[in-house]
């Protein structure tokens, strides 16, 4: 069995504290430097490693976070949760989404069924949907091919499966395995819905309402605008709309939709990805296949979390390393920065998936915590970011920790040489310079010029954005969201904080409201 | 003439640190709140409002932030930057963004003219060919209209000009306004500029290079991948680019452009979205005159911005209520959530425009501060957000202060009424009920449902995004980050905190590196 206990109550997090801190702009420096980016590398995924020689540890700190990963058994937590044990205990549920893509742990039995074969079941109904569509077997009423997959679904529905399809749009084209252009449909905004109808060919588009209670407002209200404007084109809304909800949902078994696939309790909405809420959007644009080789890359990924040795396991590292940063260091926000155009929605996803999961401040038994949880993410694609708020990262007095992801070669190939150098090499070449100058600093007489270093950062690197390598990254982010949820003894599956607003939005829109959400509500007319 | 002292050094500094504290949770219920979003509102430019009721504030801290613009003479500092005083200690430039869309102060000759006449001869260059297009008076080789316009630029000549086409796209399609359809590349990474490319059809294509220097790394790539582009379709790259750059760089005489616009050494990258680098494209987008109507609700905003009275000047307001939150309630970060999804990039802009600006560690002079300086800037349309980070917004460990922007109308119109109320009146609830969900909080016998409340807001409301709203909206927040930077005593307008990164970058690519950068340099395969 398993012990839950709060971070501070642990012997490792006393020694975590009192441990020495490590100057990188020191250790960073010269021999020393070139060792720590030749030692402080573990193996990803993928052929993907993860490189922290630029994050403010040493032996001892590794240590430490190797007693603390043992002793908040941190594996045998990830064990239990991926066979079966009841780890989202606010709303008291399992948390299965590892099953969605491997074979990681024991069956596990529940709502009459084994649920691994439920996912596969789900994905191969999915898989034989988009073949059927790509191959003209289903097809609009005009006898027509579908062109177009819109995804209408907000939170965990959008962020994921829209990052990810952007990630791989381009690799798919270049690879020929792109089969339909997909759009994305989730602000309550009228707008929102309003221009993409407006962009698209809604007589041979396809459309997928993602919610898994059927009850979400937003997704319910751009369904009804869709219906709306199939309906003023003349076409059956049925003929055009499928569902991934839970079987229990109002959606479930309706005939407003040419099929429904199933999803369930088990798998939160930011974890959805690899479920069929990512799996029926990106299998109708890139094919079954290329989203089996995205979830092949996801479990290969989960295994290297499995491993009881912190060293070897990046996604545990990760997250440790970030909760020295935290807790110790009293950072409190981290940065993500991928080199890489594709991962342009990337942080976002990462956004939702780390503030949603840890952004709490009660243990999973609902006692209030004496220590900082979540930090804020946020990031843009480089080099962009640098042309932005990366100033405020070398030369701001707050210190910020980054994230960064970069890829020795493109998806697309198209390159330019100029003075000596393609596009590629010159990205490339501005992510090394970051991590050592963020680092490292440089003293300068005139301050205004000069850089203090010792901020961290780590790297991730792979040869290039495919669908394995996108699917090890996506698990790695996961995995150590779920262990940084692990050691401040938080349930990072449930979200009671979204509630209160949408119980006070149902209020003003029945008027039922007074004092300053009256006042409000008369501002903006409502 | 005014005094720039550091902060900590006024005495109002120390009256704001002893002030009593405001509870958010007490103040704004009941009657008190009713009263507070009354009192606590101030009018914008273009019809819009500053509301800051639900900000932990009261008549004593207003008071008291009221001394604290007189005694930094936060009115006077702008009077100065306006009328030219060399503001930009660090460069030794004058700051003159303002001039570009108004007639605020005195007339300022410099370069051997009058800035004012400068800027608006630029303006009146650029509406000239951009009606000279529309006409068919410039057409391609063949004859041919332009159809669509790419902008290639990073940074502030990115963020801020996206930003502002995506405000504007759907509102100029609805009014008939819409000329051209726009597009961006930014990154260095081959993948961007492939990917545009391939969306656009080159030949009915004009692209516009924007580099102030003409020596920007990204945008120099990015233009050879172009001319590449249009060579290999057979097309003279000369009679399909334009160039935004300063009358002293490489850009200014060249053959390989249609024609030139310039700007100045006087206007900031992420200040320059009202200049040329704005012009440009929104006049090619939207017509002359839609920008023209964009400039005008800055210029009235910026007049707001001159009020010596802090109580009828919402950008200064704003900057120090920022202050009182940033030091002295310690938040160290700031959300931007616009209730807009036109207003999708928005928040990315102002990430630039104030983590760059204010993102720096010693004042005007050189002197290290001992103060913090710029927040962490994110940010997210809701009500997607809602669905996203908000769960650490409401319950998460940290306190991160809220911006809110609002409209009461949509911008397409195409609506659909649900259980009784349009998604536009959705869109209204929901942000009503945030500001008071966070502000007021809930309390619940189950810890993980309690909401502590006492989270800052305030909120931006406007009838709708129009090219006025949008201009206002764009100037309030530029004077805020000014009006934060002078009471910092910084200098937001320069920032060398990039400097470091191209430098290293410069030595990765020609291989003169060693230690831990020729470790990472070799990793990436450079």
């Amino acid at each position: 069995m398993v012990a839950w206990n709060n971070f501070d109550k642990l012997s490792s997090y006393g020694k975590l504290k009192a441990s020495k801190a490590v100057k990188l702009q020191e250790v960073m420096a010269g021999e020393s430097g070139k060792q720590r980016v030749g030692k402080y590398s573990v193996p990803m995924a993928a052929g993907m490693k993860f490189n922290y020689a630029a994050k403010a540890v040493d032996d001892d700190i590794l240590n430490t976070l190797k007693e603390l990963a043992e002793e908040a058994q941190l594996a045998e937590k990830f064990e239990a949760l991926y066979n079966g044990e009841v780890i989202n205990t606010g709303e008291k549920r399992m948390v299965l989404h590892h099953m969605t893509r491997g074979q990681l742990g024991n069956a596990v039995v529940a709502d009459g069924g084994d649920k691994r074969e439920f996912y596969i079941g789900e994905q191969k109904k999915i898989a034989d949907f988009a073949n059927k569509v790509h191959n003209g077997e289903i097809v609009n009423g005009a006898g027509e091919k579908f062109t177009t997959v819109v995804q209408i679904g907000i939170g965990g529905s959008d962020l994921g499966p829209r990052a990810m399809y952007l990630a791989l749009e381009n690799w798919a084209k270049k690879n020929g395995c792109f089969k339909m252009e997909a759009k994305f449909i989730s602000n309550v905004d009228p707008d929102d819905a309003a221009a993409v109808l407006n962009s698209v060919d809604v007589a041979h588009s396809i459309f997928i309402l993602v919610s898994k209670s059927g009850t979400t407002l937003e997704t319910l209200t751009n369904e009804s605008f869709v219906k709306d404007a199939l309906k003023k084109a003349g076409l059956d809304a049925s003929k055009h709309m499928i569902a991934v909800t839970s079987e229990t949902s109002p959606l479930a078994k309706s005939s407003d939709y040419l099929q429904a696939f199933f999803m369930d309790d088990y798998i939160g909405g930011r974890f959805s990805s690899t479920s069929g809420v990512g799996g029926a959007i990106l299998s109708l644009a890139f094919g079954p296949d290329v989203f089996a080789r995205f979830l092949n890359g996801a479990a290969e990924e989960d295994k290297l979390a499995a491993n009881k040795d912190l060293f070897k396991n990046p996604s545990m590292l990760d997250a440790l390393i970030g909760v020295y940063e935290r807790n110790v260091l009293g950072y409190p926000a981290t940065a993500v920065l991928p080199y890489s155009q594709a991962l342009s929605r990337f942080p976002a996803h990462l956004q939702q998936l780390d503030m949603e999961s840890n952004g709490k401040s009660v243990n999973r038994f609902g006692e209030p915590v004496d220590y900082v949880t979540g930090p804020v993410i946020f990031g843009e694609p480089g080099t962009n970011g640098q042309h932005s708020f990366y100033q405020l990262l070398h030369q701001g007095t707050d210190i910020v920790p980054l994230q960064f992801i970069g890829f020795k070669n493109s998806q697309i190939g198209t390159d330019v040489d100029i003075q000596g150098s393609t596009s590629q090499q010159k990205l490339c070449a501005n992510v090394a310079a970051q991590i050592v100058a963020f680092a490292c600093g440089k003293k300068d007489e005139n301050n205004n010029k000069n850089f203090e270093g010792g901020r961290p950062s780590s790297i991730i690197i792979g040869d290039q954005l495919t669908p394995e390598s996108l699917g090890a990254l996506l698990a790695h982010f996961e995995n150590k969201v779920m262990f940084q949820g692990f050691v401040w003894n938080i349930n990072s599956f449930d979200q009671e904080g979204v509630q209160l607003g949408k119980v006070l939005a149902k209020k003003v829109l029945a008027h039922e409201t007074d004092g300053a959400l009256k006042e409000y509500s008369d501002l903006l007319n409502i």
